[in-house]
């Protein structure tokens, strides 16, 4: 059997976990769960972070209806890092697109190569 | 134009830094980068961490010759997380599989979802 302590955290109790589009590949964010964090993700089938700003349970796409459905959650070599492999609701990021990771640095510069959604 | 010091890096120093395969999404790996290694990672166009354990950079791939050349690095909206495209040659992972999240957790076990390279 699978146990979430098994993982390492870090000091704060924490691990970080990658969100990828389960259908594209697209990596839509990182984010950051606890033990319990990581139980409640696997137990409901419904993504469930640490807002470290809240210092509370998120369960991503509560407030907003962007929610992540879980696919298939996997563990690195190292114990320190999860791949969360999620169906997305809308957009991802907090800013209405669907990837955090909107800007690309071309050239020495920063570029924006997504748009908000509509 | 882009400044390394303009990300927000850890009490550490460091960002986290996620490797993707440009050429099919596939997530490889996540290491660590501070300011410097992003800088020579730009400048090189040859992924360079920084390693919390040896604390040196590390050019990925010069032991090996499992090299990560940039295709692109992006940022997240909240500037403390980078995403790597890269094109890997071998395997990324010390463990000689193609990627390090090579362990899925389905119906509460722990499964490997891949092998070794030959």
């Amino acid at each position: 059997m699978f146990d979430p302590a098994s993982l390492k955290y870090d000091a704060n109790g924490l691990i970080p976990c990658i969100a990828q589009e389960a259908a594209t590949g697209e990596v839509l964010m990182v984010a950051w769960m606890n033990a319990e964090a990581v139980a409640r993700t696997l137990a409901t089938g419904r993504v469930t972070y640490w807002s470290r700003s809240r210092r509370a349970f998120w369960v991503k796409g509560e407030s907003s209806g962007h929610v992540q459905e879980l696919a298939e959650l996997r563990v690195d070599c190292d114990r320190d890092c999860l791949l969360a492999l999620v169906r997305q609701s809308g957009p991802a990021c907090h800013t209405n697109r669907r990837s955090c990771f909107f800007t690309a640095i071309r050239d020495g510069a920063e570029v924006e190569i997504m748009q908000p959604e509509g």
